[in-house]
């Protein structure tokens, strides 16, 4: 049994060394170190730096190889995974470094412009690149019924490559050969995420000074809003086909009609309708003569220029 | 066989007279036709008054008694439902009625304050006043697992007793004997839509000049939205305790550090940040040293005066 024990232990020792990519980690804020975490418990050999190094130490203590600069710490492995503060964060900590045939994964905040002048940045240098938007807090990291994931767009390759290790700590969909597509995914979903919590600090504002719990309003918040997050289905149909009135039910005369209850009963509650008043202009700006009989999705075409 | 089913139509015949409520629909609108169909559809008694007869004649086709003046409708029965286009039509509509121990429903759209007055003047008139506010499109009404449903508020008593006629079009949710509170809870889900479909909005905009699918970024934005919508909880419970850091993952200081990220990301896109601002402009204003380590709830106490 202690043969056959020791046997187990050799294998796994093997399968550890052979089959688990190693990787490198620059950044150990909370997201690094959520990251870094998750490769060390399953097995990964890890290489890790960061420009402070008091959270080295605790990772080097589980298992992790500290490095003393960034230029190690890429030179120790093929895939380095940055998660830096911003993409100037990114510039200073890899000048210096050699990047020539790494697989550099950027999960660093971007814009799609700073991931698509990275992604250059990085061939000019020799690397294959892929950028990584996280749509998770650090305490959903290795956590994945917490449901986050990460969006991944730029060298489809590299992707496949590294898909396994990558989906160690979140979920991976990647979004396109465009470097910049992941950053833009990101955005695109935490900007509708801000905009579905304005306007539920609008409707708790409006009860703020009446006699109802907000415990009480928020399942029936939740409810309505997961009830009416699929419109977003039929505005997607109607941008493809740009026939914007298919299975409108509430037309967009009706809907202007219905706002001065909206802005009088803020009014009559002391709220400010600064949150709701600017969408509110736009379908108004949008309605026409001829366009009454279109939902919201017209709403779209006046935000762009 | 035949005496029992006769008997068994008896019954049923007699049931359908002493069970079932009869009552009378004043407004013969998209969301009146559809009340109303439910109600004949279970055997309830229909009296049905219309400002402009062309939809009553459909009705009267399928068993409702058409009334040649809202008088004549009022006087049919005692259960009274009034959805009409606005507060001004019921004001119209009622004149000249004899509402003396009347059960009067209001489901028109209203402010709360509109609703708390209409109670008032139900009230001098002699009648019982409930308020309603329907959480529902009509093609939603009498479809049970569409989902939709109705706020009352006002006379608890007239809600227990006409509960489950009521109930025949929608579900119901009683929220206080307030006849301003199914306005205000309506209000308060909608204004809170209207913030979510902001977003979603802008999101979309992001998007409408790239090579991405709207119907590819449709059910990542609305399973984020819905990941997103119980954060509300978080909220609430803010609101009670006072205390807006528990459990704050993103604090206040990180989420304003973040946000020249989507501004910057809007103008790369050519999208005016103009549903995005108003929210991020209030964040900015929360933020002070004492308080980095809230999450968002604080914006809410901006928007009160």
């Amino acid at each position: 049994m202690i043969a056959s024990g020791l046997v187990t232990s050799l294998i796994g020792m093997a399968q550890n060394t052979v089959e688990k990519t190693s990787v490198t980690l620059l950044g150990l804020g909370a997201m690094g170190t959520a990251l870094a975490r998750t490769w060390l418990a399953t097995g990964h050999p890890l290489t890790v730096w960061n420009r402070t190094p008091a959270r080295v130490a605790a990772l080097a203590a589980d298992g992790a190889s500290a490095a003393d600069s960034a230029a190690e710490a890429v030179a120790a492995n093929t895939l380095i995974v940055v998660c830096l503060l911003d993409d100037a964060s990114v510039d200073e900590a890899l000048a210096g470094t050699d990047l020539a045939d790494k697989d550099l994964v950027n999960l660093t905040t971007s814009t799609p412009a700073q991931a698509r002048a990275r992604a250059e940045w990085a061939r000019e240098r020799g690397a294959r690149y892929l950028d990584g938007g996280i749509m998770a807090v650090p305490p959903m990291i290795g956590v994945p019924e917490a449901g986050g994931y990460v969006f991944y767009s730029g060298s489809r390759e590299l992707f496949e490559r590294h898909k396994e290790t990558l989906g160690i700590p979140a979920a991976t969909t990647y979004v396109g050969e465009d470097a910049g597509f992941a950053a833009l995914h990101d955005v695109a979903l935490l900007s509708a995420m801000y905009g579905m919590f304005a306007g539920t600090a609008h409707a708790f504002a409006l009860i703020r000074n009446e006699d109802i719990d907000p415990a009480s309003l928020a399942p029936l918040l939740a409810d309505w809003l997961v009830a009416m997050a699929p419109a977003v289905h039929q505005t997607a149909d109607h941008l493809r086909s740009s026939d914007f009135t298919t299975g409108v039910v509430s037309n967009l005369a009706m809907q202007v009609a219905g706002t001065p209850t909206f802005l009088s009963t803020a009014e009559q509650q002391g709220v400010s309708p600064e949150l709701l008043s600017p969408y509110f202009e736009l379908m108004r700006r949008r309605l026409t003569e001829d366009n009454g009989e279109e939902g919201l999705t017209g709403v779209i075409d006046l935000l762009v220029q």
